[in-house]
Order: structure tokens, then sequence, then C-alpha cells
């Protein structure tokens, strides 16, 4: 049987990836009393008259929403709410099973920024997170700035901010390999949707001094037409030089290629023209913008990839869960950018000195105590 | 420790009522690659062809979204969204707990009625079924219609419905046990919100021949004052007679009171000038319109409440999980008229005729076969 073939078994079998289960029995009329009525009265008249005690006596204190309105499901495009149910179940099975937290998929039937806005701050209070998935760009963008200023609970969307943090992280460890410094560091990002943007403004934050942002039509600068808003908005910040030109010009002595764009656009010749100890991120799914040993054959010393099969896999399951379980316990009412450079920190020193080469740079996914790590990284930035 | 303190430190340990709980495993990349990337892609695509197969492949087969704005929460009134959690939670466990059926809670930041309509619309993808709860007349009836209009999937107002449905068991039995035929009952409903008109609706459906309405203000008839829409609605195809006055006066000579309004209002006087084998069932919670050892005094034959240290509960647990289960497996894309009545006289039909007596018209919550029963009934009548 193929993966596929196992795949849509499996999920004919489980109908569903997870239940909902009482953490209280009822089974006499005693317990009804207390768990429901007229016993509960008391929880309800307590956060009635202080709400934060919905922290003490509901599931708000360890519960994310994990939002979609499917217009940007894996590489599958805008396939809508229902047919993104098996992803953001998925993403719920990771959140328990990695980082301890219950988490619901509210996948919504609309694709309306003003009424995905109002829909999860309807829904918010359940929830002591909102995790946003595959939501297209630039959409997201307005989606998660606007919810951040109205909700007081952490909005995180994971394509961004989930990637960006782990590419980081990546890019430490990579760094002490080949034995560079961040300042001194060309860097190219290729594809300006949510993940590149997101990812650029993040290795920005951490010191980076520039970073080239490209997509299908080249290098991405001021004179460059057809931006969206966000894209305009990277462009006060990028290209610092205001270079023009293809993608292959970009390419010619930098240091850093990281890829959240098409399959196979990226050549032996492009690779060959970067400087030496080139490290490259090829995350485009599920086949790389170039395979990792073309890569390594034409000069590259680091090559990391979205697939589980190379080395060096980039993955959002190592941050995403010990974040949010990190700003849960923390009460925070925000994922700030302090809280994310402290999480990439985190997650690369998972990896420890003496075990990172070339084909060492991420920690290990089912590692038990990557979401802790994170998690106590992530706690104590929470008031800077 | 009285009931209310073991309450409010039980919630405290539990702090929140439910969990969410993977069905499958993930412990190796390989169960990664099937219940998430690259695998899921599969269920998506099916699922993106034919919206259906979200019965197959996700969790919407079998759960319901117990939705609530806090307007009108047990005997605690406009509590808001944060407050009603406890209460939604609870049901959510009961669900699980009595039939088997996966149930989260929606507790909704407004009260808008235009607002909770379009957000139970744009959540609905992950759900089979929305339970209304504890959401305040008449609002509630423009919700529940529109949604049902709407929505493909079966709406519920439980506090509506469930009430109704488990009145009319508990009166079907009531009449066996004294000997009366419904077309000979004259009954009254005391408490014109939601409870008491679905009450009434139902009443007239099973075949009583008229119902006297009555609340604060005493008998409805069409020419009351200060009536909303629903109420006026009622006034078409209750109180046939035009009968007018006060509570008392409506007492004289009937059969049936059904009480879902206010504590002590029913005085011995009232239900002596009852017919004789009179029944009453007086809900009102946590204290009864009379208490049962004073009707009883005062020449009642059979007194129902709401509570379980008195003989006869009313209690919608023997209703919402079983109806939802039938609606579920059944596939129903409403709950009509139809299953309400089935899924009564199944109730009524728990309590065997050799058991029955003036103290034992109600099935026991906690048997077992109820939800089973319940839903036999109503999956026998979806297609009516």
């Amino acid at each position: 049987m193929t993966q596929s073939e196992k795949a849509i078994k499996l999920h004919e079998e489980w109908n569903g990836k997870i239940n909902t289960t009482p953490k209280c029995k009822v089974r006499s009329r005693e317990d009804l009393a207390i768990a429901y009525t007229p016993g509960v009265a008391e929880p309800c008249k307590a956060i009635a008259e202080n709400n934060d005690d919905a922290y003490k006596y509901t599931i708000k204190a360890n519960t994310v929403a994990v939002v979609s309105d499917g217009s940007a499901v894996l590489g599958l495009g805008n396939i809508g709410a229902h047919a993104a149910m098996p992803v953001m179940e998925g993403k719920a099975v990771l959140f328990k099973e990695f980082g301890g937290i219950n988490a619901f998929p509210i996948c919504l039937d609309t694709q309306d920024t003003e009424e995905i806005i109002r829909t999860v701050m309807n829904i918010a209070p359940a929830f002591g997170g909102i995790n946003l998935e595959d939501i297209s760009a630039p959409r997201c963008f307005e989606i998660e700035t606007r919810l951040k200023e109205l909700l007081d609970i952490p909005v995180f969307h994971d394509d961004q901010h989930g990637t960006a943090i782990v590419v980081l992280a990546g890019i430490i460890n990579a760094l002490k390999v080949v034995n560079k410094e961040k300042e001194n560091c060309r860097i190219i990002v290729n594809g300006a949707g949510s993940a590149g943007i997101a990812i650029s403004r993040l290795l920005l934050r951490y010191g980076f001094p520039d970073v080239i942002l490209c997509d299908k039509s080249g290098i991405l600068s001021r004179k460059s037409e057809n931006l969206n808003w966000m894209q305009k908005e990277m462009m006060e910040i990028t290209n610092l030089s205001e270079k023009e030109g293809s993608l292959a010009d970009a390419f010619a002595g930098a240091d850093i290629f990281v890829g959240v764009s098409a399959p196979g656009i990226v050549t032996e010749e492009m690779v060959t023209s970067m400087n030496q100890d080139a490290i490259l991120f090829a995350m485009a799914n599920p086949v790389p913008e170039i395979m990792p040993d073309l890569a390594k054959k034409a000069g590259a010393r680091i090559v990391g990839t979205g697939r589980s099969d190379f080395p060096n896999q980039v993955n959002n399951v190592v941050a995403f869960p010990g974040i949010f379980k990190g700003a849960l316990e923390g009460r925070a009412s925000q994922i700030t950018e302090e809280m994310k450079l402290a999480a990439a920190i985190a997650i690369a020193s998972l990896v420890p000195e003496e075990k990172l080469s070339e084909d060492n740079i991420m920690p290990e996914a089912f590692d038990p105590q990557v979401a802790d790590v994170v998690s106590a990284a992530v706690k104590a930035h929470i008031h800077d």
C-alpha cells in the first residue's frame, strides 16, 4: 500500500482525528449536581464577577483554536473550509501530542477578512490562544495584525512565525558549523508570501544586516511592479542596496538561501555562484527548490528541506507546541518578537555543540524535551 | 463541605471539564507523514471534490457545537460568554457521557442576533449539529429558525425542545397512571419564554385540544398587552376560548399544570381548584412553583419537578443525547416535529407499564439504554 492509500484508509478508520473527553465523570446524581446544575452555578458566578477566573475554572487556560479559512492549505491551495478540516484536526493532534495543549479545529466557511476577524473575536471566550493556519497572503497579515490588537490572548499565524522561527534556529546552527558571523552574511529569501515575509522580518530582527526578497519575477525592489501592500512595506526594510535582477543575479555572492517557493527552480549554476560554505534551506513541498544531492555537488555545504527523508528537516512541530505552551502557562497576552527570537535560540540550543554537523543542525522533532525547553525560553521573555 | 463549596473546589481542580484527545498517535516520522503532511492531503482532496466526504474523514460525523451567548444561563440570567463556559463545558460532558457524542463549547462574545447567526454559519464546517443553549427569548426563536433555514445540519435549542420533549414524555405516562385521555384534558403552561412556548407547541402537536399560556400578568390572550412577536404568534394557536384572568383563574378546573416560571408562585388553593387526579410539573429551579408535599396535600395526584431529590425529575439529559445521536447517525438535516414526538414517546416507553406509578413516571437518567432507545426512535422518523 502506498503512503497515500494508507493515509486515506486510516483517515476513514479514524473518522476524525480528535475526541472530546470529559475530565470529570458523571456516573451518579451527585456527580451531575456538581459538574452540571446546580453546582456549576458557583464557577459561573465567580467568572461573572471576574472574567479572569475563566482561567481557573474553564478550559481557556490550556485550549487553542486552530483557525483556517481553507484558502492556502498545504500545497493544495484554496480548497475551502470543509476540505481543510483534516489538516486542522492534524494540527490539533500535534498540539496535544507535542505540547500537551487542547486544540480544536475552527474551519471558517467564509474568506472575507472582516467576517473572519469578527468570527474569531466572537468565539474567543473558550480559548486561551488563536493559532491561524493556511490563510492566504496578504489577507493573513491583516487578519493577524487586527486580531492581535483586538484580543487579549496570543494570536499566532504559524505558517508565518512558526516557519520563521525554525528557519532562524537552523541558520543559527548552520553558521556555527561553517564558522561565519551573521553580520557578514548575504541572505536571499525566495517566495514573498506569508512565510517568506515572516522569515525575512525575523532574520532582520535577529541581526542580519540585509535580506534580498525574491519571487517569480526575480529580485523585489522599490521599483518592482504589482507588489501587494505588505510587500511594499517590506521594501522599506529589505534590499537596502536596491539591487535589481533575476533570482540568478541574487544568488551570485550570497551566503544563505531560504526557499519557500516552488519545486526545482534553483539550478546548480546558481548554487555554484554562491560564496564558499553556502547554506541552503530549500523548503518547497514535497519537492524542494533543488534536491540536496545536487545542491551539495554544486558546492553547498549545508542543505535543509521540509522533508523527513533528508537531513536537517525544517519542521514547525519543534516550535509551535512549545511556544503556545509557554505563552499559555505564562498567561502572555501576545507572542512578541522577543519571544520568537528566544524560541529560535532555544530550538538551536537543543542540538549540543559537540553533535552539530553539516547534516545535524536541527533538533529531533520527537525529542520529548523540545516543547519544555522552548516553553521555558518563551516564558522567560513574556515581560520583555 | 457544602455542595457549592465542593463544586467550586472541583471546578478549580479540573481547570476545564473537557480535553481534546487524539484518536491517532504520532510517535514516529511515519505516523506524522500519515496523520499530517504529506498524507493528510489525500482526505483533503477527497473532501474538496465532494464536501459530503467530510462525514467520512473528519470529526463532523460525531461532533456537536454547544453554542451560547450567555444571555439566559440557568437561573443566573445574562452573565455573558465567559461566565457561561462552565455550563457549556458541562453540557459537552453530558453529550459524551450519555450519548457518546463529541461536543465543544462555543461561547459567543456577542448578543447581537445577526452576529450570532453569522458566527454559527461560519464555524459550522467542523460540526454535524448545533445545540443552542441558554439564549434569551425571543432572540432564541429567531436565531434557531434562521439557522435551521440556512444550515444543512440539525440545529436544536435544548432549553426549548429538550424540555418540551421530556415534559411531554412525563405527561404521557402521568395520563396512563391517572387514566385520562389527552382529548379531555385542560392544560395550563405558566412561563411564556423559550421553554413554555416550546412545551405548549409540542403538547398541541401531540394532540391536546388547547393550552392556556400564562405569565406574570396572568392568562395570555389576544387582548394581552406587551406580548413579544412570538407570544403574539402563540395567541393564534392557544387559548382558543379566549379566556382572561389571573393564574388562579386558569387553575380552576385544569387537569395539568406545567410551570417553567418562578419559585413558590402556585398556592395550595390553586391546586385544590384543579380537576380530580391533577398533574403538576413544577419545574422552577432550584425551588419549584409549589413544593411536592404541599401540592399533594392540596389534592394533586402526580407531581414532577426539576430536582433530583424528589420523585419524577424532569431532566433533559434523557432527551438531547439520544436525539442528537439519532440525528447524527441517520444524517438528518433537521430535527423535525415528528422526531421530537417520537423521542417523547420513546422516553415515556422506557418506564414499563408494570412499574408506572404516581412517583415513577420518568425513566432513570443513568439507565444506559436511554440514549439508544431515543436514538432509534428518532432515526426511524428522519424521513417522515
